[in-house]
């Protein structure tokens, strides 16, 4: 039980807890929020305990009150501007992405070498990867993703460091660790796919089904 | 340590070796593999010993006896077909990215609800999506990229699981949990983002670094 799995429950007690409240739902047990997540109530009784989330005097939680809470461990009650480094197919998908706001992320700006993708995509510019430390400097941004081939992923790291970021997503070939100046979420869309193909493979032959439990 | 770590670990082994490969070398020492890695020859030793890859007689392994036998346990040594059902931003620039052939794995369509998607996007067709079901039969695929809207998603699984597709990379919004029938590995961007936004504030607040340790 890591702390990034409490932490993507209580993304999907926001959301769930949301959906209440358009329902007009005011107070809700714990097994209102059990339930539709197929998880057990203790659960998020433990979770909401370990945030500091309290029911109400009268049993049950408020709805507005967990949800403020929410936005205030999550940091989704200030706005989140993150930068994205290399504006290829999978950058660009990204910029293009308009999910995040409701999670208070927003995409300020991409970087790229590549002066021909220098330009505005939709509303999000795209700067030249000169421009990235001043630009991180001035918008007091913390977080990018990077989504560069493997040839520019070290140098691209060597940046995001200069400029100060403190948390990466890595979209890149190249896995990098974490340390104590950075934390860096690796993300290998190849690895995920060899690691299926292994698993249902495996599936194939035996045929018995090891249930992959890492997701 | 999970048996995903040790996968991608072998993927790690097969793009070294075959650089070591480029470069002439016939025969490695477990040293050799796990410095550029930044891990312990031990570990090296007992996943070569877990997946039966055995060392030679005059010690160390043979390059090209590894890196049949990772080949074979990560089914590489054939082209594993995937389909992309959802061709959004995501599923374009999947089907646009060229650097899975390295790893066996081959895109071979995409499927969309939307008609003015069917077309060629490069070499590799999309299709209709009520064409799924027999083409998954006809082709002998097991795993598939989902890349659709969250409301389109449920409706996906179950065609996906009519198709008898064995396992899927789940990039959509709603998170699906693996049954014995099939594997379903969940990818969703937002919690990333969120979870890292957690950790760079939590350190910008106490001034004290929780190092991420789930990457």
């Amino acid at each position: 039980m890591t702390i990034q799995n409490r932490i993507n429950r209580l993304l999907s007690y926001k959301h769930l807890l949301n959906r209440f409240k358009s329902l007009g739902m005011v107070r809700v047990f714990s097994d209102n929020i059990a339930d539709p997540l197929g998880i057990s109530a203790s659960l998020v009784r433990k979770d909401f305990g370990i945030f500091g989330i309290s029911g109400s005097q009268k049993g049950g939680y408020t709805v507005n009150d967990v949800l403020a809470k929410i936005n205030e461990i999550l940091g989704s009650n200030e706005i989140q501007k993150v930068v994205i480094v290399g504006v290829g197919r999978i950058g660009e998908a990204l910029m293009s992405y308009g999910g995040f706001q409701k999670d208070g992320i927003k995409i300020v700006a991409g970087f790229d070498i590549d002066v021909k993708k220098i330009k505005k995509t939709g509303e999000i510019p795209v700067k030249p990867i000169e421009e990235l430390e001043d630009y991180v400097r001035d918008h007091n941004i913390t977080v990018a993703i990077m989504a560069v081939p493997d040839i520019a992923a070290q140098q691209t790291l060597e940046r995001l460091k200069a400029a100060k970021i403190k948390g990466i997503l890595n979209f890149s070939p190249v896995k990098f660790k974490s340390t104590e100046e950075i934390t860096i979420n690796n993300f290998n869309i190849e690895n995920e796919l060899v690691n299926l193909i292994y698993f249902v493979n495996k599936y194939k032959k035996n045929g018995k089904k090891i249930i992959n439990t890492n997701h």
